[in-house]
C-alpha cells in the first residue's frame, strides 16, 4: 500500500472509531397517538432535523387511539424486533401529560431505546427484552432551547429532541440523566398460561385493516392443551370477566383453509393464535376489542 | 493533474463502476392494504433497516382498500413513470396469502422493478412499461432469517426483505431466483376502444380525496370520435353491463370553465378523460366504483 | 500539515463553498390536501428524487381538508419555526389550479422557502417570518420534462418539481423567476386584539384528535384583560358574527387541573388559549369549527 493514500484510511479509521463508540445508528422511530392531520408529528420531526441533518426518521404509527397506553405498548413490542439494534424509538401516548409520570430512556437487553413518559408503555418491551438501564431525561439539559415557557409540547420538546440528540450520538446514554431503579411501570393483564386444560391469555391487540383478533397465546402453549393443526377448538372470550363470546372453529394453518365467511383460528405473523373470518371481520360481528379487561381462553 | 490525487480518482472509479453494475439505486416504494393503525409497515421498514441503512425508503399508499388488486395495480401504474429508473417497488395485496400464487420480481423494459405475489397487481405495468425479464423469489435464500416457522409474514419476511437486498445492490437481480416465462397474472378489463362511433373504457380508480371518476381513455381516443374541448358528450356508467348513471356534460379544460357543482368532463393529470362535480363529488352522489366492473361509454 | 493532504482539504473547501453558498439545505416538507389514499404524493416525491436522490422528503400532512387554503396557512405556521433555516416547504391545496393564481416561491427572512400557489396559503407565516422576497416561478424553465401537455398537475410537475431543484442547490431563489412585488395573497381574519375590557381573536384550528379548539390569543394578551392562572373566564364563540357557544370555564395550567369531562381553558403546545373538555372533545360536542368565519371573545 502507498503512503499517499494515508488520509484516506485515516478518515476510514475515525469513522469507524465513532460507529463504535456510539451503540446508537441514526435511526429514529416515532410513535404517537397524534394523527396526522395536523403539525405535530412534522415539528417532532423538524426538530430532530435541526439536532442532525443526518437521522433518519421513520415512523411507526401515529393513529394509537387517543390515549391508548396498552396499544401503544403492543405497537412498540410488535415491531421493536425487526429493527436493528441501536435504534431509538419515540412513543408519545401521554394521557398524563403535565403531571408526575418520569420522562425517560430505556435501554433494552437488546440494545434498542426507548423514548417516552414511563406511564406503561414500556410493559412489553421491558418485560420481552429485559431492561439493561433506565435513565430519567434531565429536562434542564434535554430541552428545545425556548421551549421552557409556562408550557411545554413534551413529545417534540423533550421526547424528540432527547431522542435525536441520542440516536445522533450527540449525547451518550450516559449523558440523558441520573440513572433510575430498573423497573418501569408495567400494564397488569392476563400472561398466557395453561391451567386445568384450558389456556388463558389476553386479547393483546385487533388487527384493524381486517378485523381480526389477536391474542398472546402461542404455538408451545397450545400444543400443551394438546391443540394441533386441523384440531377444533373452543374459545371463549371475556370483557371484564363476563363472557361476550362462546363459539367453536378450526386451527388451521392459514385463511385459505376454510370458507369465505367462516371463522378460524390460526398463527399470526407474530405465532401467536389470532381468531379471524375468512373476507370478513372477526371483531366487527362479534363487537370485539383489545386490551387488559379483554381475556381469552381455548381449549378442546 | 497531480499524481498524488490518484487516491480519490480511484475510490470515484470504483464508484461508479458500482453504480453502473448495478442499476438499482437504492430506493424503495412500498405499497400494501396494511394501512398506518399498526406495526406492520413499520416492521417492512425495520427489515430493509437491517439489510442496508443506506437505502432510501419511500410509501406509495398503504390504503389500498383491503384484498383489491385492481386498485393496487392502477396505483403502481399511476406512480411509476415519477420514480427513477432502477427503483425498486414493493406491492403487497395478497388475498391469497399461504396458497398457489407465485412470490416474484419482475423487472420492466423502463428499468424499474417490482416485487410481490404474481396475483394481477402487475397487469397495467406489465402492460404498459414492457415486461424485460420475470424471476421467482427464492424463499430459501430470500427470507429473513429466523422467520421459517409455521407461518411466514410475507410482505415483511419475504418481499421487504429481498426488495431491501436488490435495492441495495446485495444481490443482483439474478440472484433472486429462477427465472420464469415472462408473463404476469393479468386481471381482464375493458381496454380503450373507439367502436361505431362510441369510446369504451373502464372506470379505473376514484380521485377518492375529491370523489372525480378517473377512466382509461386518453384525448386522442376522444378526438377519433370527434370529441374536441368545449363540446358536449354523451356519458353511460354500466356496473356489470347495467347502466347505473347517464348524462350529458361539457368536455372543457378544467374545474374553473364551469359553474359550482355542475358535472364535467376533462383530462386528469393523467391525461385520461375524467368525469366530475366541480366542488362536489360525482362519485358519491352518483353511488360510482371502480374497477373491472365498472365500464363507461362516451360520445358525441 | 502534509502536502499530500491536498486533495481532501480542496474537496471540503469546494464542498464548504457550496454548502455556503447555497442557504438550502436539501430538506423538503410537502403537505397537501390530496390525501394518502391515492399516488399523487407519491408521484411528487418520485419527481423529487429525479432531480436529486440526496434530497431529504418529509411531509407535514396531506389531509388538510379539501380546497381549504385557511387549514394549509395555518399548519405551515404552526410548524415553520421547528425546521432548520433553508427547508423549503411545498403547500399545494389549490381550489383555483388552472386559473390565474401565481406559483410562486416566497423567500421568509427567517431563512424559510414556501413554494406553492399564491391563493393565500402563506397568509400567516409571510405575517409573521416576514417576507425577503417573492419570485415567480418561471413554468417556461421549471416544469417537468414531458408534463407540458394540454393540463398539468402543478403540485407535482410545477410545485414538487421546482422545490426539489431549489432544495438541492440544483438552482438558486433567483433562478426561481422574476421578482415579484413583496407581498402575498391575505386571508382576511380577526387579529388578536385586547378593547373594552374583552380579548377577541379567532378560532385558528382544531387539536382534530382530540377536538380541542386553539385560538390566536396568547398569554401577554390575556394577562391585558386581567386573566391569570385559576381565574374564571367568560367565552363566547361566534360563527359569522352569531353566538354559537357560551360558557365560563376555568383557565388553568394544563388537563389535569379539572376533572374528567370538565371544560378548560389552556395555554396549548403553541402558548395560545385553547378551549378543551379533559378527556373529551370540545370541538364535537358544540359543533365548533375553525377558519375566518369562527371569532371568540374572551372575559372575566
Amino acid at each position: 500500500m502507498n503512503i499517499k493514500q494515508r488520509p484516506i484510511l485515516t478518515l476510514l479509521f475515525i469513522a469507524l472509531f465513532f460507529f463504535n463508540a456510539n451503540a446508537q445508528n441514526g435511526i429514529v422511530v416515532l410513535q404517537t397517538d397524534f394523527g396526522l392531520k395536523d403539525g405535530a408529528v412534522s415539528a417532532m420531526k423538524g426538530v430532530a432535523m435541526q439536532v442532525d441533518k443526518k437521522l433518519q426518521l421513520f415512523d411507526l404509527t401515529h393513529e394509537i387511539p387517543a390515549f391508548n397506553i396498552w396499544e401503544a405498548a403492543f405497537r412498540l413490542n410488535q415491531v421493536v424486533a425487526y429493527w436493528p439494534k441501536g435504534t431509538v424509538f419515540v412513543s408519545v401516548v401521554d394521557p398524563g401529560v403535565g403531571s408526575e409520570r418520569k420522562p425517560i430512556v430505556l435501554q433494552t437487553k437488546s440494545g434498542h431505546y426507548f423514548v417516552g413518559p414511563d406511564n406503561g408503555t414500556f410493559t412489553l418491551v421491558a418485560a420481552r427484552l429485559g431492561i439493561k438501564a433506565i435513565r430519567e431525561i434531565d429536562e434542564k439539559r434535554h430541552r428545545l432551547p425556548g421551549s421552557d415557557s409556562s408550557y411545554t409540547f413534551h413529545g417534540r420538546d423533550v421526547f424528540a429532541y432527547t431522542a435525536a440528540k441520542l440516536a445522533s450520538g450527540k449525547i451518550s446514554f450516559t449523558q440523558v440523566g441520573k440513572l433510575l431503579p430498573a423497573t418501569v411501570v408495567m400494564m397488569p393483564h392476563q400472561k398466557p398460561v395453561y391451567e386445568n386444560g384450558i389456556v388463558k391469555g389476553t386479547i393483546t391487540v385487533l388487527d384493524v385493516q381486517y378485523g381480526n383478533v389477536w391474542t398472546n397465546i402461542d404455538a408451545p402453549l397450545l400444543a400443551r392443551a394438546g391443540i394441533q393443526l386441523k384440531d377444533t377448538v373452543v374459545v371463549t372470550i371475556y370483557f371484564k370477566g363476563s363472557p361476550v363470546y362462546y363459539g367453536t372453529m378450526p386451527f388451521v394453518h392459514t385463511f385459505s383453509d376454510v370458507a369465505e365467511q367462516q371463522v378460524l383460528g390460526y398463527l399470526n405473523s407474530e405465532l401467536k393464535l389470532s381468531i379471524a373470518i375468512n373476507m370478513g371481520s372477526f371483531a366487527s360481528k362479534h363487537k370485539i376489542e383489545s386490551g387488559p379487561d379483554w381475556k381469552i381462553e381455548v381449549g378442546k
